[in-house]
Order: C-alpha cells, then structure tokens, then sequence
C-alpha cells in the first residue's frame, strides 16, 4: 500500500512539474517575476503585503489569493488598487490544503500579466504540502511568526529548505511569548544554511521595507521582454 | 481530470472509515477513550498537554505524537512520565501533513491501551487535512491562538465545525494583538453554532484545568469493559 501510495505521489509531482513549466512559459513571455509566498495559518501573509506593497517604487505588484473557502484576504488587498485574483482550493479542487501548478495554471486567464511585474501568490495557510509543488515561480519566501515558537524549522524542515528568504514576522511580540530568536535561526540554519532572514512586524512595519526590497529585487532578475 | 481526483479522495475516505472503525473496536475493547487533537502549527497543543495532563485525578493519560518528522514533542511529554508514542508521517507515509486511521493502527502495537483510559492524538499542525479523516476517535479538539487572527474559522470552516471543543490558547497575548475575540466567537458560531470554548493561555495556566475537566468527561463517556 505504501509502494502504490509513494507511486502515485511520484507521478502528480512529475505532472505538476510539466504544468508548471507551462506556467514559467507564460510569465516569461510577459516578463512576469513570481514569488511563492507560504506559512502557517495565521502567520501574517496577507498583513505583510498590506503593508509592504503600496510603498514607492516602480514595480507593478499583483496577488494571486489561495486559500480553502471565501475572499476575506483578497477583499483586503483590493483595498489597495492591485489586480488581485481569488483562487478557491473548494469545490473544484476538492478543499486542498496547498495550491499546485494546475489550480495557478486555471487562474491565470484572470490575472492581467501585461500590468504587472511582480505576481505574489499567497499560498493556502500550511507548512506542510505547499512546499511540495512548484507553480512555476522565481523564488519561494515563507513567513514565521514568532508565536509559534523556535522549533518549526525542525518540525517542517522541508517548507523551510525550500524557502530562500524566510520573514520571521510579529517580533514586536517577542517580550511576550517565549521564543529563542537565536535558537530559531540556529535551527533555521540547520535545515537551511544561508537562508536570507528578515525581522519584521506587520503590525508595527517594521521590516515591510525590507520585504518589499526583496520582492523588488526578486523582479529585477527577470530580463524585458524581447522587443 | 477533477473528476478522478474527486473519485481517489472518494475511495480514500472510504477506506479510512473502515480502518477507523477497526481502531474504535480495539479502543472500545480496552475500555479506551480517544481525543483527536488538532490546530494550526505552533498553536500550542504540546505546552496545553503539558499542563493539563500531570494534574490531580484518576484519569490515566496517554498521547499519541504525530508528526511529519522528529521526536520534539514526544521527547517534551515524556518528561510527564505518561506512555508517549511518536509517530512519524515521514518516511514511512510519504511525508503526509495529516494523520489517517491507516497510521494510527500501525502505531496501536506500542500504545499500552490496557494502561490508559484517555488516549490524545496530537495531530500534524495543520488547518485543513486533519479535520478529513477520521481515526476512530470519541470527540475532536482543536485550539486555535489568539495569534492567529479572528478570521480562521470562515478561513477553515471545515476544521472548526469538525470539532466539538475549540481551546482559545494564548490570552495572555490579547492586550498585544490586533484579536477581536467577540467577533472570534462569532465567526465560530456561524460554522459551528453551539461549539464548547476554553479560553486558556497554556503558558500561564489560565483555563488549563477546564481543558482537563474536559478531557476526563470524555473519559467517563466510555463504559468500562465487560467482566
């Protein structure tokens, strides 16, 4: 049983790989640069992109807004005269906890590719799966709040590996939970070795400035369009 | 192509309820009730357990610890001196971010159920899949973190309305946060009317002996075995 289960897995990530290509295709031809934004429910996505997209600069931002059920998040972010597009894993995917190449790949007809340079995708809220399948992006970047505590990039050592940039968010709670900031980067570092690191409080924007060099620096990687 | 993965997750839950009712009557043999326990990553199920499990009474306790990888929180609760069993849904499972009724029969062999009569099932941090499959448990738990913002349970109406008892863990951060707790309550009541609530902070004790009280009335739910 676990031969045929260890198969099947096999084959939807090789699946996925092919669409996700397709996908690269896509924002290459419109010089799209995309970031793959994960963490646990709650951590703070959608706060810090609240704060950290509407700053100056020339970059054209765009979300793409995974999550199980509703558009409470995307409602948020339209507040802030971005192209935002919902993408719901319920009914049509049957409720998945994590976006794949497919999902990303049947909202793309929604997003305007020809205004934007940079699309974050905000993933569903999970450490788990979401790092398990590529959507074709540029760069993944998670977001760890200091209220779950120092041990996550050893309970979830995969989202953390497969991340390049790790925001550990809510720090203006730091004198009030019990979290080791030098254990968590001790143990980022062991699942992770020169994992970039960003402090920040998406309550407070402290670091918002940061995470939005990041993702600017991120569009700058990808070369114009050819003329 | 929906439709088959519609068809596999079918068939998937299909077989989980026949193992988990095989799981119930190994349970109901021993005389052994059964909590499946469930939240976000880093919302505190071990620190509740660590408070909740060593106070006064004749309930005799013991945890089932899953996890995608490692031995952190078995290692935490077995200072407790209850029986703790780990068990890991890497390699052996792939990985999964869930825990089925498949892995908790292939963990039953080393939990001594003639030595307990409550055994918790820490489930894998996780919002959506965990609340899917059934185990063969008496009640579902889960704890949600004031840190966690109001909004999850519209985000995971699945998990919320899954679960008989919600912990409401980490007050003592309420003064520190941006968490409308009425309107938490409401949002639980719009997917879950009726739903039990503890407000607890597991790392001050507050509520932690109403989480017990709970889990020993669920011990009294299960008859004590025939002569």
């Amino acid at each position: 049983m676990h031969r045929t289960r260890v198969k099947i897995v096999a084959d939807a990530l090789d699946a996925n790989e092919t669409i996700a290509r397709a996908n690269r295709e896509d924002f290459d031809r419109h010089s799209v640069a995309v970031v793959n934004l994960m963490s646990a429910p709650g951590a703070g996505k959608t706060t810090l992109l609240e704060r950290a997209l509407p700053g100056p600069g020339e970059c054209r931002f765009g979300v793409l807004e995974g999550d199980v059920r509703g558009s409470l998040d995307a409602d948020r972010l339209a507040a802030l005269h971005l192209p935002v597009t919902q993408l719901n894993t319920e009914p049509a995917f049957g409720g998945e906890c994590h976006l794949d190449a497919n999902m990303v790949r049947s909202a793309l007809g929604e997003v305007p590719l020809d205004d934007i340079d940079l699309l974050v995708v905000e993933n569903v809220g999970n450490l788990v799966c979401p790092a398990e399948f590529s959507i074709g992006e540029d760069a993944r970047a998670m977001i760890a709040s200091v209220a779950e505590g120092e041990d996550k990039p050893l309970k979830y050592p995969l989202m953390f590996r497969a991340c390049e940039l790790v925001v550990v968010n809510k720090v203006d709670l730091l004198p009030h939970v019990d979290f080791d900031l030098d254990r968590f980067l001790a143990n980022l570092d062991a699942v992770n070795p020169g994992a970039e690191t960003i402090l920040a409080s998406a309550r407070t924007g402290e670091g918002t400035d940061r995470f939005r060099d990041w993702l600017e620096a991120v569009a700058a990687r990808t070369p114009a369009p050819a003329a």
